[in-house]
């Protein structure tokens, strides 16, 4: 008989009602000791050869409704590989249907980045010669928070790039995996030229429990850690502070948080115009870190994004706002869709986890433009 | 500083005292609801460059202390590739030793199977086209209890091999996806052989609530899965009776149940010698296998292994037992060890994850045997 | 416009007439200096979606015409994965038909194994830590005569495997690869309990010359190198000569030569018989091991073979009686078919690459039940 | 004993005198027909532990003497990982020292690509969707000219890439493998906005007879290819012919003739200054390249290169001055070095195959400039 299951890291959903029921009805569960949900991620299993169709039947009640218009759900048959599905957003319900060629199929928001994965990719990384690792200390849930240190530690400049500070949004995480493999190879001549002057201090999971709770937005006690950067403390956000006072020991030139968005179905940046010590001088960064972006990939544009704050507005709460007023740097949160690149559509896809990391990838062309161009010989 | 950290997927361990004593003080945590107590499984963080010493203090009141004498720690930079430690046992305590070449190790009683990498395994497996995969219901925990079945739906031979009703023996499920790769590889003579006539069902884990948990002998609810064949339960022991209905329905005419030992240094199986219906042909077929096994690998012998039943003195709550009692088949309980086997000793790795997965392929050769001159044409 | 290509490593075919002819026909080149062909190789260019036919026009005049009855072609469109097309063998042409999926395609008698991958196969082996590599000498077309020693240079035991003796019987390499690749597997169990006893020497390829030039059966001067053993000279038959002048400073205490059969759909050896000093403990040695290989896979068997030698009637100039006779061990020829096992046949490849070199890993366990046996406390 | 072999394909060397003299004398054999001589390819063999010296004896007499000032010689192990090695340009010798770890090494100009990897890349390639192949006609020797054409054949633009018309500049073929496969990679931005409008013509090797025979700069003939394009003729230089007359079928709008150059430790192109059309739209085409090149990576430069040619005084016999005459698009000629990019040297492997294939990878991003400010919406 079908079955639905979540009882694995990062699962949500409930049933509603009969599994006999079509469209199968379905909720999601909120954040722990919050409101916010949006994240889904679960397994139905027995349904070799039917066609099944879903309804996320509140969907209308979630944190962004606007987000499941022109959404395609996430399915794959073996958690690798993944591939979207019809899907359609009406009265208030989000509606999709699958062809099972398989017994069991997962189904998610975005293609889930698990705590095992993290913790693999910590340490194959942290065995590579240019790395330091460091555990900066545990999470509410007791995970681990942890920081990967690469380059010279001498070197003049210190990036930092951090992800996933929302749990929900994987795709940060795909990121810093594309990233890191890049900064690591030995032959890339990007890299290697940004290693002779940069220290990357690199954070590809901010949220370890939201992770593997399932959460959307939330740690375990429901904070939203990107609205703590002027007020971490220890029993409520020590993800942030640790992250905090490992940046006050080495400072920061440069820093990006990566972010995905349930919205706009394009890749951009947010800058850090509302900031009090805004100038031109940031502003100058900023506008030649996107043409130099641009300039790199397809992907990237700056035509859609967020409004920019007012002078003076910014919500330091905010880590690139809180950042970029601390140390003075280009600091930009970047932001990758749920649903597609609306410039570069793949039906198949969608946006994926494959383009995140080749973003991650790309994304050090940039960094490496705004180093020589305005870092070096200052 | 150094931490130690063991949230994470079948983790257990708990720091006594201080982590700055010499030799670090640890504990293993009892099985929820139970008093067994004998894996562990845990990282040290931050310890680039440094020597540290553990001691699990009270390893003589563990569920088996005989297990610790001649037994080696195993380690691991990246949880991947696992190598021995030196480990002494004395006044009590599991004392091991470890000089850190990276910031961070993790240690555990066997070299892990995480739940995460079970489900992999499954849908793997699931998509060959010789796999028919089902999900018989949930565990306790609400856990999926995974069948994977191969071969033909009518093939006249029906054969069970199930793993890890201890979840703390995760050697047996490195030897199960050893037997299902060769199992399903095309161009293997004896896979392809046995598949003309027999039906293989898989039970890769039959406790996936332990596994994540890091029990060493219980399921969630700190029962003993192998005690329970001739009184399961739902709300005892799910997993036990959701099979049995299953092999009701399929019949058993050969099965295996893989588990690890915690004393014996040596690879080997236990019949049914005191099941009821025992008799000479029953015994034939055991002297048979072991001496096919025996032919076909040197990691398999029969000179060290469980005192034989007396007649008529089989416990039949345990899985091979109830089996062969039902069934009337051969039924065996195939034991590797936690240490090494002493026929054959590998210094750096002992026994170890690879080796159970080359076990898992060699049986394939004696099942061949059993199945050649004991079930056709009888 | 469709074109055919044999100007690679191996190739042999020549365009009779036409390439606008249907079939296409086809002939063998004969071995340099020799009348022997059957060996061909060759691609298909710019036929994509066409459907051709071809014959080889006197594949009734090559030198195994009965090789060709109930054999089907080779067919690959990458030169990697290689499957079986419809052949027929009528009328003294061997004709085929091939859909093409691809603009090119390869053909071949068998799964080719080239010169290129040899020496890749040895340098691969060679910097494993059990290994000696040396190069013996050189062939008549200055190629490399390889050989790999594994194990303790003080062993007491030295065990002989040749292959590939006749250029054309690819299996033979590929035999050799799966052999080499078991032996040198750490956690393998039998190969670890043969090293203990055993020193490995191992030709993978004694025919370079012939492998490189397309050859069925002979070295570049047109020799035929198994009849060679009892008069092997440096301007005729280096090759065999370079292996001798080795084998009689290690000694020889087992020896296998690894070939293909034109004919006989099945795995077989052939024995000593027939050399002078064959007995009762020759005898013993031989029957034991088809024992132990036909008790390891369906694939080998001895219901089929040749014909034993009368006894004293054997031809020295055969490598595995030469050997047998010089050394009084147990010396085999090991035959492997073009066409198919015919007791476990599978249309979609046949005989394979993949199954010649899953053959050699299983020639493992034999060799051990050999050594076991027959050569310790002797 | 110690023993130097090159009878492989693209193998080149002599030695010269006795094996005994230290340094071991060698020279480099002519291109058939032909005076050019500097590629060499070779192995030593049974040197282990030994630590040798190689003089090329007559290093001054070779095409190119100042390609080896500060030149370091490549060797490897296995021929698949290069590393470069003590050497000295000096008294009209090329010395180099090489402490054996392994019984054999391998010796070369550069990392080879042999003509069997090539028709791996073809056949890998050709099996992609996006991919037609074709053979265009054969070379003097009789091998395959192969040509893949990716994309929509109604695409507005056609681009060429050829590479390797001196097959001792092996690096240019790693270069088109890096290049094919980023732009068959369905995630990468880059490559999928280049095919909307974009079909690419690719000729990965244009002279396989070069290869195979180990030539520097010739084909089998003895003829330099990159001086046929204005008088190619099927009897010397048929590798032109055909590739001219499919260019002339679909057209050019975009020419990349891909080189390795002996003597400046650089990246860098050249351009179409003196051929007669050339004109201001055509020198910003360059400027506009060349820019958006160094933009991607720290690989290229244009601070060294060739003088450029005076006005009307471009060579037409060359390839990239041909198509810009005759097609009136922007063409290049792409070096790399055979030494090491001085701007970013890496001692270990200096420039290095792995290199060559990221530069492949990166030249898609000033394609995909040019194509989208020069040739979309004229």
């Amino acid at each position: 008989m079908i079955s639905i299951n979540s009882q694995f890291s990062s699962g949500n959903i409930e049933l509603v009602g009969d599994i006999e029921a079509r469209p199968i009805a379905l909720k999601i569960k909120a954040d722990n000791q919050s409101e916010f949900r949006q994240w889904f991620h679960f397994k139905v299993n027995n349904a070799l050869n039917q066609s099944l169709s879903f309804a996320i039947v509140d969907a209308d009640k979630t944190a962004y409704p606007d987000g499941w218009v022109d959404y395609q759900v996430c399915a794959s048959y073996d958690g690798q590989s993944w591939f979207r599905i019809p899907t359609e957003y009406a009265e208030g319900e989000l509606r999709f249907q699958m062809d099972f060629e398989e017994s069991s199929a997962y189904f998610a928001y975005f293609a889930p980045y698990s705590y095992e994965r993290h913790l693999d990719l910590i340490h194959d990384a942290a065995q590579h010669e240019w790395v330091t690792h460091q555990v900066l200390g545990e999470t509410l849930d007791g995970r681990e928070m942890n920081l990967l240190s690469v380059g010279d530690a001498a070197a003049p400049i210190q990036a930092w790039v951090i992800a996933r500070q929302h749990p929900g949004e994987s795709m940060a995480e795909w990121f810093m995996e594309g990233f890191i493999g890049r900064l690591l190879d030995h032959d890339d001549a990007v890299a290697r030229k940004l290693l002779q002057q940069v220290r990357f201090h690199l954070v590809p999971n901010m949220n370890p429990d939201g992770t593997e709770r399932g959460h959307l937005r939330t740690n375990a006690k429901g904070i939203n850690l990107n609205r703590e950067w002027n007020r971490a403390q220890l029993d409520n956000s020590p993800e942030v502070l640790l992250v905090q006072q490992q940046m006050q020991q080495t400072g920061v030139d440069l820093f990006l948080d990566v972010h995905g968005d349930e919205g706009l179905p394009y890749n951009f940046v947010a800058g850090s115009e509302g900031v009090p010590r805004f100038d031109k001088t940031m502003a100058q960064w900023e506008q030649d870190f996107v043409a130099a972006f641009k300039a790199t990939t397809p992907e990237f544009q700056d035509e859609y994004g967020y409004p920019k704050d007012a002078p003076g507005q910014a919500d330091l709460s905010i880590a690139s706002s809180w950042v970029a007023e601390t140390f003075g740097c280009l600091a930009l949160t970047l932001e990758m869709p749920f649903k597609d690149n609306a410039n570069l559509p793949d039906p198949l896809t969608g946006w994926s986890s494959d383009r995140s990391a080749l973003l991650g990838q790309a994304v050090l062309q940039p960094i490496l433009a705004h180093v020589e161009k305005h870092l070096i010989n200052q």
